[in-house]
């Protein structure tokens, strides 16, 4: 293994060991010996990429916001499926559980809220090329309607967190998307949309075979 | 002033200290030197009346679900206030911030999540007598539309938290309700309904005049 392979591994497996910890034991509680502990790297291996919790955090929240899922053709089926693929990966990343803890955590005062505005980004443009389409309710604000929905999914996550340890996460969000569609898509929209809980699993099978095929490519 | 009324007045002071210094700084960092401070007791004050920084927790989340606002004819006009007047009360109310807080803190294991079952009861509740008077679409579902809803308004008192300390509460929420009733009740109630971010006010005023009211009777 080349060298600077090596190094790529180590950088990884710290940052989902410390993405892991992050959300067992939330920011603050969490220290360096637990991550090298669950990462089985030496202190040194750790300090030669991050340089301190904090800026663990910070690589840990660079994962927060995930790639899109494959453009469709009716673009409020993109913005759906944005969330039932996100519903869908997670339970089960560590990453993006280390992640969604982080923003949630008001005791992290630097972090808290912080990758909520990126993905209200990515809302609103999904919900502006929607409309330019034609397909979102005249009414409908873009920027004010991806507000609202980044924070109902994320009170969502919470609520599933606490119930269900997000087991539920899938079928809570198809649930939420049922209910605000029919406030955000014209009727001839509505009933071409897919919000079924099972989508997102399919939608990260295809996903993982375009990432096989870049990375085999490259 | 009567032995029995300054204990009582003892055992509020101290809670809304706990509750200001949760608020602030989270279960977990909360240390009961710092609410005897703001609360301006002796210790044997505050554990005459609370055991423990857990029971002081405890003593807070009791205060989490508020009373319902006035019955209204309409019952989803109840359904919509409920929200509206805890949008209004919660930055304003120590107790209430406290208890939120300690409600969404994923480090204080124990109290995560708690209230939101009372609160998805109560909503429940409103939704079922809605439905029976013929206003909700046949197809709602109140228990699980009552979870979607207290999700959505958790994730998004968390967001108006992050982004204004809550000062733009009562907007983001009369937004979620915008959203949502259109899946909710029938068309006609739909225009009849007052979701306008100034109600939660409203309600308030009327709210205080009726425990005046009571208590001057009392």
């Amino acid at each position: 293994m080349a060298r600077q392979e090596r190094a790529i591994r180590t950088r990884n497996a710290v940052l989902e060991a410390a993405a892991t910890v992050f959300a067992e034991h939330g920011y603050e509680s969490a220290t360096i010996m637990q991550i090298l502990d669950r990462a089985q790297v030496t202190k040194g291996a750790l300090y030669f990429h991050f340089t301190s919790k904090e800026d663990l955090a910070r690589g840990v929240l660079e994962h927060a916001v995930t790639e899109p899922p494959p453009e469709q053709p009716v673009k409020v089926q993109s913005f759906i499926d944005m969330g039932l693929l996100l519903a869908h990966r997670l339970p089960r990343e560590p990453l993006l559980r280390g992640a969604a803890r982080i923003a949630a955590d008001q005791s992290a005062q630097r972090f808290f809220g912080q990758p909520w505005q990126d993905w209200v980004k990515l809302t609103a443009q999904q919900l502006t090329a929607a409309k330019e389409q034609g397909e979102v309710l005249p009414y409908v604000d873009p920027e004010r309607t991806a507000q609202t929905m980044v924070a109902a999914f994320t009170g969502t996550q919470l609520m599933s967190q606490a119930s269900t340890q997000m087991s539920d996460l899938e079928e809570r969000v198809s649930l939420l998307y049922d209910l605000v569609l029919p406030s955000i898509a014209v009727p001839g929209v509505l009933g071409r949309l897919d919000t079924s809980p099972e989508r997102g699993a399919r939608l990260y099978a295809e996903y993982r075979v375009a990432v096989e095929a870049r990375s085999a490519g490259g």
